[in-house]
């Protein structure tokens, strides 16, 4: 949900009786704390703050200069200027994550998610200290255990049903799309803290089903995408709510790492292309002009179009109602 | 389960209270039959014949010609001749199928599901008149819809997670690969008959959680294979027994068709070689006696392994406990 949440959907989903998260990990220190402020003043209820763990690419220049000149008639087709020559890409993703880690402190933040991997041993500490609930996220069992091992407080099991970005941290990325169905009873019975259902959930068919599989809550995220308080783009919206369960892929074309879209003009031409993609966050630097052009155009050739594999049961409303309705329904059938 | 029911497997489920399949994918007629006879003989409750809608493949003789040759190092391996001319292969798979047919209807088999598309509108109605119930196998809403649409009674929403062959006859393979959470209540909305759920079931929670997204029946595949009647190799049981969620892949390697099994030595080699998958059952004839050979020796690196996604979940049992109990836990969550 980076990139899409609004402080009105985050603040209107706890309001309603629900978690709220931030998506914060595209933000730098300023952005976060303006974020926090902007939920706080909307609702006293508890939300989250999400947080990518950070990353140590590898890119020599010369790959760098090589994706960003493959890039170039797509900069065109938005009408950005092509450059041929090195662009400046920031390396160094931990600043932002530990200056986040110090204003969700500052702050009280109740909860903080992470995806991509496991904090350090310190920045755990650090949190615990300040009484902060910490949400990891897992593909696979092999890495619920480790998030178990290293002390989180709650694990969410993310099947490969999701839409946006796989949480996979160890192994390869397609051995990190196990379905929800599989995926949730095989964590809940390897670790020792409660385990939150993600992947297809969309309404309280999928919520019921995913309590059923002895998960303790569920996290939606294509779900909120398409309401009205959402941050995505209108093109995006449209295109989910046209979508069907067939037209999404898992590629890294858009960031660097895996993620789940309605396949497209760029994941196509990107996924046969003879070049290396550029681990994250390089490639998504280097794709995110681009991408922000398209979605002001309203170009969805070249849009990342996140989406789970349930875009059928996706709907227009407003965050209220649809969140009333979600707990009414859950309500009645427990 | 093509290959690994036993009539002892099939008629344990249906006495139980199941519906027992006979996976005659690969039968004969006089195989078919003596199947049939040898369940009847067992349970006087309901069973069903699982049948392969029929393909018709084309390869030319040099592709046939060197994908045997390319066979040869495993054929080796499991201490078969290696031979350099045009293997004797069978493009006609209609035959087998249409005498299924007719034996079906001979022996009043009360229900027939099949796999890989939709009967012909001369064979539904020949089934419909002889009053037999017919299950049509899904894999996308688009699929599902066909089925509902030529006249099936019922639909299994075959899940991502599945184990052993994909159902999927429309579109590409990977478009098919849609996870339980999302496929269920997806096709549940967009067809008029009742859906059966298959795909990481194993267990009361997969059941309960299957019922809970709209289905009013379940498919269980692995959670069969592992058990004392069924016909699965040893080593093959064990393999799923020892397996973890993360080690399955989709291939298409050992038959021609997409299916789910264990990574083993012959899927990645295959699978990087450079060379055309022959299409089924083309590929499947030519790998069929290697395979043989190979579970013979306890050889799983050239065996296929089905298995869907949850293999933490599998255990070995009778038949007869595992359904007492399964049936057991599910009444008491409902």
């Amino acid at each position: 949900m980076a990139g899409s949440t609004t402080p009105e959907l985050v603040a209107a989903v706890s309001t309603a009786g629900g978690l709220g998260q931030i998506g914060a990990g595209y933000m730098d220190g300023d952005k976060t704390r303006q974020a926090i402020t902007d939920v706080q003043r909307l609702t006293d209820k508890p939300f989250a703050v999400n947080l990518f763990i950070s990353e140590y690419p590898e890119a020599t220049e010369d790959e760098i200069t090589s994706m960003s000149r493959k890039l170039n008639p797509y900069r065109e087709q938005v009408g950005l200027e092509t450059f041929d020559d090195v662009p400046e890409l920031s390396f160094d993703t931990t600043k932002h994550f530990d200056e986040q880690i110090d204003i969700l402190i500052d702050m009280n933040v109740p909860i903080c998610s992470f995806t991509f991997g496991v904090p350090s041993d310190a920045t755990i500490s650090k949190l615990k200290q300040a009484h902060i609930t910490l949400i990891g996220t897992a593909t696979t069992v092999k890495e619920a255990i480790v998030l178990d091992e290293k002390g989180v407080d709650i694990i969410i099991a993310q099947g490969s049903e999701a839409g946006g970005h796989r949480g996979t941290f160890l192994g390869k990325a397609h051995e990190g799309l196990i379905g929800t169905m599989s995926l949730v009873p095989q964590v809940v019975d390897n670790v020792s803290v409660p385990v939150i259902a993600a992947g297809g959930i969309m309404d309280s068919r999928g919520i019921v089903a995913s309590l059923s599989l002895g998960a303790e809550g569920v996290q939606l995220g294509t779900a909120f995408l398409t309401l009205n308080e959402s941050g995505a783009k209108d093109v995006h919206k449209s295109a989910i709510l046209k979508a069907t369960e067939d037209e999404t892929t898992v590629t890294n074309v858009f960031s660097g790492k895996s993620a789940r879209g309605i396949r497209n003009l760029f994941i196509n031409e990107m996924s046969k292309a003879d070049i290396d993609i550029l681990p994250y966050p390089l490639q998504n630097q280097l794709t995110n002009p681009i991408r922000k052009a398209a979605g002001a155009k309203g170009n969805v050739d070249i849009l990342h179009l996140w989406c789970g594999q349930s875009p059928r049961l996706s709907q227009r409303d407003s965050t209220e109602h649809f969140m009333e309705k979600l707990i009414k329904e859950v309500n009645e059938k427990m």
